[in-house]
């Protein structure tokens, strides 16, 4: 099966039609955009993207698309990384489990900022979007986990493929120009996972939309490439991984859809750390917990959990998200785990501090990862106790659309104010039946200056 | 030798000083870049060059900076790739013939673009293009061949290196940013070797400049990156190469230089066959040979010709790169084998067919790579013998200033005219002395219409 890998993937991608979507697939991508969206316009203002934009924008064609969240119009390329950066830079976008690529950010930053340059219809934009995901998963599911264990930071290096084909698929190439623009993605991957805790990792799926986006701008205008880039002897696979199997690229293609196994992040941290955060919140509004009715706490946890976020004293709001000490802490006197519960001033609280401190975990290996037990005993001498088998925002127990909205606001109402923020949702929700997927972008603008 | 590597690299380019560059060492940087202007501005109307163009000229900032050999004034990142990929064309730039890199492509193509963004007087042009030159090489010594045989095209992966490393230079970086901007040029490597044989290779040297153009200006914003890019566990080399040595890349840096190392090719084909063309131009000049008076030929090769160039009946000017058979004869019939001697009207010339139907060629083992024996008969009976020791071009017989200089306006003048292409002949010698190194790429600047 290793000899017409790119040419199978580029013939679905080109001969897949949006009328062929099943209703599932439709309504999931319109989650994953809610999702997307949320994230780039809460990370709009990050020091990450002001960095980006004072370096980059001189530099910027005809301004012709929006970067969620900001003034600024940039050239869709641009457009493309600046929107790919802010939808990572709190670690909240979405995650397909199998392989953890974030698959919205790479497709959607590109498919979005080109909509603005030359109109996609909605459903033209969701297939595309459809397609863009199935492509990036099932590559990176093909080389899963050897490529992502020597290094490279799997978002990136299969999101410039997934943003190809779907720039591909509204510009409406043939067989060969997608099979280049594959080509044109294959040679130029994006992402080391040594960046990680620098500004870096953010900008790893905002360049391989920009990268894939040129890609198909390129195979359109006749820049020919390989027409076996995943598979030749140099190819992508090769070069890039020890270990490979291209039937999960091939098979079962219209079939089975990779975004069905998508998942949203309902807290702004590592996904370790969920169950503990989810158990803690239940317990604090089924018993109305203050934390000065709180004596101990004990955790039981995945051992991933102390190996990846065992952080005791956590100084700054970055460290605190590899603290599951900090998490239950904050979950348990605010209710909540956003990007806000893990700032810096959030850290330095004196009253999280102090019942940080009444908290310890043990590692039981028994448990799954999306699984935790809390124990909490009272000052009164009451033992609470709270199981949770599979935390809120696993496969098993996704987020509602309703804890969706709830995500979106929290993150876009303190950039956009709450009206802007929910014409921008309701146009998420609606994204098939725009007459243009630009609506979305434009309703997303910051006009005027920042809320204080 | 692990533990500093991208410090001890970033704190010599840092610190390096023109005024203590040898006068050796400057004057092979005016020679490359002669070389490297030649070349771009001899492919600056490919198609490969036209089809970038039309896909993302639409896209350029403010105009700043020159496509040499062209009218188009994009903006410097555009600029450098659009550079880049023309010089890289017709396969006749430079060659550090130690790890196959072609090291001016990246370097000059971003520093020039840039140098009409922000004027760059000449001596630290020069310097920058010496040190860009040396990282690159640095980097590639220290992973080849292994990087290079798993399928990474090394110009492409090692020149964003080179690239950052000079504009991190004349942007005067300290060394933690110019950490940052090698740690935003480790994430970002161009080219798989699959590519070969489409317009996707030209596209590596171009893409390496403006990334590394990228990484600079994004580090000098404050955009964080690893400080331990190259080194780190999950860093650059490790990722990309099974094999390491880090000491290439650490010691003895500014006692020699790698620039003095670079080679020119006098024709536009593969190295390998260069002592055979070599030798047939001599004996024909010595002889003033005519194709009717000469009966058969016989080639004495290194295996690698028949290997790499054993094509007997090329069609295309393309496959007669790789027909040593085409190559004897064009130069035993023409006294030159420069881009003109390899199109479709050359390889198609009913003269040029019957002397290489007259040719044979065997391998000896014992010759070196750089080294031929040619054997002539002529219609009289005579036979004529040449042995070739070290091709011209080769680092034991460089092409002179006088060799550069017409191969420069073999490149150059069907595009420029020869008036123009002597200004700009002169522009590249005297590099080092122009207030602005700009001034190069302006005099470089196709005005009006391509002559015919």
């Amino acid at each position: 099966m290793a000899e017409r890998v790119t040419h199978t993937l580029a013939d679905y991608v080109v001969h897949a039609k949006a009328n062929a979507l099943p209703a599932a697939v439709r309504k999931e991508a319109a989650r994953a955009i809610v999702n997307w969206a949320g994230c780039a316009i809460g990370g709009s203002h990050h020091e990450t993207l002001d960095a980006a934009i004072a370096a980059l924008a001189p530099f910027s064609g005809p301004g012709t698309s929006s970067v969620l969240g900001r003034s600024e119009r940039l050239d869709p390329l641009l457009a493309a990384l600046m929107n790919g950066i802010s939808s990572h830079v709190f670690d909240f976008d979405d995650t397909h489990l199998q392989t953890v690529i974030h698959p919205a950010g790479p497709v959607a930053s590109a498919l979005l900022a080109f909509a603005e340059y030359r109109p996609i219809a909605g459903i033209d934009f969701v297939n595309a979007f459809v397609l863009g995901v199935e492509v990036e998963c099932r590559i990176g599911m093909a080389v899963f986990p050897e490529h992502y264990d020597v290094g490279w930071h799997i978002t990136g290096t299969t999101g410039v493929f997934g943003a190809a084909a779907a720039i591909g698929k509204v510009l409406g190439l043939d067989v060969q120009h997608m099979s280049w623009a594959l080509g044109l993605a294959a040679t130029q991957p994006v992402g080391l996972r040594e960046m990680f805790g620098t500004m870096t990792k953010s900008f790893h799926p905002g360049r391989s939309a920009q990268n894939g986006l040129a890609a198909a701008l390129l195979a359109e205008s006749g820049f020919t490439s390989s027409e076996r880039a995943i598979e030749a002897p140099r190819g992508w696979a090769n070069v890039l991984s020890v270990a490979r199997n291209y039937d999960l690229i091939t098979q079962g293609l219209g079939e089975r859809y990779e975004l069905l196994a998508n998942t949203y992040k309902p807290f702004a941290c590592g996904i370790v750390i969920h169950p503990t955060i989810d158990g803690c919140i239940q317990l604090r509004d089924a018993e109305h917990l203050t934390p000065d009715r709180i004596k101990t706490v004990v955790l039981r946890v995945h051992p991933l959990v102390l190996e990846l976020t065992g952080k005791k004293a956590p100084q700054t709001g970055l460290e605190s998200k590899f603290s599951v000490y900090h998490a239950a802490a904050i979950a348990l006197i605010e209710g909540a785990a956003g990007e806000p519960q893990f700032s810096d001033s959030a850290v330095n609280d004196p009253n999280v501090i102090a019942l940080r401190e009444r908290i310890t975990a043990e590692i039981d290996p028994a448990l799954a990862a999306d699984a935790a037990r809390i124990a909490i005993t009272l000052t009164d001498g009451r033992v609470l106790e709270r199981y949770v088998e599979h935390a809120i925002g696993s496969l098993a127990r996704p987020m509602t659309d309703a804890d969706l909205d709830a995500k979106f606001h929290g993150l876009a109402d303190p950039i956009l104010g709450r009206a802007q923020a929910q014409a921008v949702l309701a146009r998420c929700w609606d994204i098939e039946r725009l007459d243009n997927a630009a609506l979305l972008a434009q309703a997303a603008r910051l006009e005027g200056a920042l809320r204080p």
